[in-house]
């Protein structure tokens, strides 16, 4: 009788094409999404990492979610649109509903900067979200912070977490991660969606990472309209690397972060932060774009940072690297990370970000460096990945 | 001649009815208001004080927007939507759009949590927008605090400014002000909408104020969804001050956030700031249903708050003083303040705040208390009336 079934069931799969009438009804177990606004019963999210949507709009045609491959949405007898996604992985994804062909966010989620604006997302609770909860632990503080830059004469806006107990000890210096976001990102994406002060506290509670500062500034936008001002800042020493071939083939040029982050940044959080203030102490990490950011900055100064985190944005290939011995000496930790999702050959070297990542960063650590490759399983080029990747480099900075 | 043509606008006046055909268009220099998402060109406010939003929904049948009077919403030829609103007060107003009768937020603009969600606002320029305006002078920091309530067993969240300075010399403590949002506003609202780190930070550098933190929580939502619970945190001495009949003589009991303030808030600041820590260096004050508080606790709490401030939120009366005599030895400063349209005085009973608060706050001088009454001119139940009394309310405190 079982191999009967089982056939029947073969049978069924190839004779039937896919489509809405062949998708299993969603698992019943809905709950509200952790990133609603507060009191508001959708969005859902169902054991399977489903997300169900529910709007009112009474008058509307037609109602949609750019997620891909979701249900249509239909409308109730209330007004109410409801529709639902396909599985989603664990963790955090931006979207963006359609009424009659309004691009507009969900008026029940909160809202994040993400995909070069300020919008909805939703977040899928994940199997190992503990690492990133809000507990009753010690916690640090996520300081706004306004400065003037006088490289550019512009006020510059930035973030900086300092660890729990900070303000307890005056006579205590800590080290700096800086902290990059992602293309159409900005400066509030670490400390709000990528919970990196929670990551951070939960970590010093457990003893597992030696406390430090995490330093947030904005690395640009190159996907912000229109094309880059002729009249860009000066080029400096290492601009030349950071021409760099993104997404699609378009040039990323990053020497107005580079000029922000060097000639600002750094002596701005040296002079008002109680740092260890050299290159010792000092990393420089980021996500996709800002995983671009890092590795061309990095490079071109390692008087500056001696630990480099690359999350979802290439890796440093010994060819990459001008003068070995003094890499060696000057580098502490390459840390290279990816979604699991992201490793298809074809997708990463479709990205344009220069072969195999766990290659490279094998070859590294072979040539004497010490590298150290991440995979974050079943997840794409996406936040969950980059929290797990904070997660697992923080522990590896500052050992002696 | 003069004089007939004045008849015939007169006649004109007296025969047509109001409508929208009888409008006169409104002035053409419009300008990006300050505080759309960055990049986007809309919504746009021109000289009048008008704001003229811009949205794409070339399948809607209707859009529109919540601020009333507003013109009917008209289609061009690309899909885009189009309408404006009567001359708005200067200064910041939350508001939705419409499409097909779903109410969502205005993808162009900022977001900010009042009318009990995170939703749209426009900033229409005031003529006195220097005071909170970001400048190059030195800025204080905005912090984002987690910390554990005992009384209620609770993760609570809350915002801390320290004046710029703060962490150079170790050695200085500073007095604090306790300042609260408003009923469907949250522990967000003052350094976000209500502007408080930058007027601050402008006045310290003009040498106004004397230097102080300002330490915001989350005053409740008399507003969100539902009753209250019946198992209510227990009342403490002050609670029976605290049922105040609010907007529509509907009670508000501030129990719970009066628990959080006196036994968790302020006990956690001044362990982890640089607090001078008594009475004499303590300032209780809020907007609206944060002036209520603010009255009913401060009251409640003479030995813990010496200076009071309430800002649309009614009045302290002579009566309302149980031993005047130690109230004037105790209190430092009372300052009441409404925004000139608020005074109507239909208006100002029709809320329940107990009579015109001019006519208390004269009294209470002349009974012998230093009580201060301002005006916001041109401005009604808003966040410009509320900055502006901010600003006035600064250079008072915490004087010898």
């Amino acid at each position: 009788m079982k191999s009967n079934l089982s056939l029947v069931a073969l049978a069924t799969l190839l004779l039937c094409p896919p489509g809405h009438a062949q998708t299993p009804e969603p698992v019943n177990d809905w709950k509200p999404a952790p990133s609603n606004q507060a009191g508001k019963q959708y969005p859902q999210v169902n054991s399977e990492g489903r997300v169900k949507f529910r709007i009112m709009a009474p008058k509307a045609n037609s109602v949609g979610v750019s997620f891909r491959d979701s249900s249509p949405f239909t409308k109730g007898d209330d007004g109410a649109w409801t529709g639902y996604t396909r599985p989603l992985d664990d963790g955090f994804h931006y979207y963006t509903l359609n009424i009659d062909g309004a691009e507009v966010p969900d008026p029940n989620s909160q809202y994040f900067y993400g995909s070069s604006r300020w919008g909805s997302a939703v977040e899928v609770p994940a199997k190992d979200a503990d690492f990133y909860a809000l507990k009753n632990v010690p916690h640090g503080q996520l300081r706004e912070i306004h400065y003037f830059a006088k490289s550019s004469n512009k006020q510059r806006h930035a973030f900086v977490y300092t660890p729990p107990g900070y303000d307890q000890n005056s006579r205590k210096r800590y080290p700096v991660l800086y902290l990059q976001h992602g293309a159409g990102e900005d400066e509030t994406g670490w400390g709000h969606q990528g919970c990196a002060g929670w990551i951070l506290d939960n970590l010093i509670a457990a003893g597992k990472v030696k406390p430090f500062i995490i330093a947030m500034e904005n690395g640009g936008n190159p996907f912000a309209g229109g094309p880059r001002p002729t009249n860009a800042a000066p080029t400096m020493a290492g601009a030349t690397n950071n021409a760099i071939a993104g997404p699609g083939g378009r040039a990323f040029n990053f020497s107005e972060f580079e000029q922000a982050l060097l000639q600002d940044f750094v002596p701005f959080v040296d002079a008002n932060f109680r740092t260890v203030a050299n290159q010792r102490n000092r990393a420089l990490a980021g996500l996709s774009m800002g995983g671009m950011q890092t590795r061309g900055i990095a490079l071109a100064h390692l008087d500056t940072f001696s630990h480099i985190g690359v999350f979802s944005g290439g890796s440093i290939a010994v060819t990459n690297i001008t003068d070995l011995a003094a890499f060696k000496k000057k580098v502490n930790l390459v840390f290279v990370s990816y979604g699991s999702r992201e490793l298809g050959t074809n997708r990463v070297a479709g990205r344009g970000f220069g072969g195999d990542p766990r290659a490279t960063t094998a070859a590294l650590k072979a040539a004497g460096v010490n590298a150290v490759f991440y995979e974050s399983p079943d997840t794409a080029h996406e936040w969950q990945s980059w929290r797990r990747s904070l997660h697992e480099f923080a522990p590896l900075l500052f050992q002696p």
